[in-house]
């Protein structure tokens, strides 16, 4: 093989373990973008139609509060629209790994209130919300710390 | 400049931005087992002193119910100890994204209680935790679907 032979085959090799790293961090953006997106249009605007897009087949819910499946958010969002319409969700930090979108959120359901810290975990599949957990505390009227939750 | 030549500069900056992003990849493992090591000798061992080999010069805490610094997470680590000596938690899902390490957790204070739900977020300079926020759930008896909060 030539000096010019070998050179291409190294190019070759560096570019496609470089193309395959570059194509998994592309993703991760997407999946950001998705999320956020998705999180607006449902728990934001409240609705669910516009949310919808961004669902994949099944959407498995961990928060003990709503129930299962898509049909359990659309409930939980009429539920939303009807008692708290509102209620905003401020996204402080959005992170993501492998198939996984972490967002760490501000809620106040009754403008005024202090509201919760949340974090909410959602699993994608082909850049489609599937499953969703989260964690929700009220935030306290008093801290020991003067940092804030966030 | 020769084909040679032409190839070797191309294979040059392929393999630049291909270790670069493949150090970035690295650095994210390295975050994640020193925080699971971290978490480890600090919530569940009790041992401030071994988890301090972790912590960076500070330690800003988000947690309303600590203190700040490192002395705050001493306190609290104390706390544990004295008041749930058999408190265990464990951890359910790890992620990383740039300076941060997120935890998923099950946190049982006494055996044979159901515990919280956790999530943590660890941020680290140089790989080492100097940034903490958290929000705490404490399970319900009863969830509105079947699927666990984990």
């Amino acid at each position: 093989m030539t000096r010019t032979a070998l050179a291409f085959v190294a190019v070759t090799f560096a570019l496609g373990a470089h193309v395959a790293l570059a194509a998994d961090a592309a993703q991760l953006e997407i999946n950001k973008k998705n999320v956020v997106e998705f999180y607006d249009k449902a728990i934001n605007q409240k609705d669910f139609e516009a949310a919808s897009k961004y669902m994949g087949a099944r959407y498995t819910q961990h928060n003990p509060n709503a129930a299962d499946g898509p049909e359990g958010l659309k409930a939980f969002l009429q539920f939303l629209k009807e008692k708290f319409p509102a209620s905003r969700s401020e996204i402080k930090r959005v992170f993501a790994d492998g198939d996984y979108v972490i967002l760490h959120v501000h809620a106040v359901r009754e403008p005024g209130t202090r509201g919760s810290a949340i974090v909410d975990i959602f699993k994608l599949e082909n850049g489609k919300v599937v499953e969703h957990w989260d964690v929700v505390q009220p935030i306290p009227e008093k801290a020991v710390n003067t940092n804030g939750m966030f």
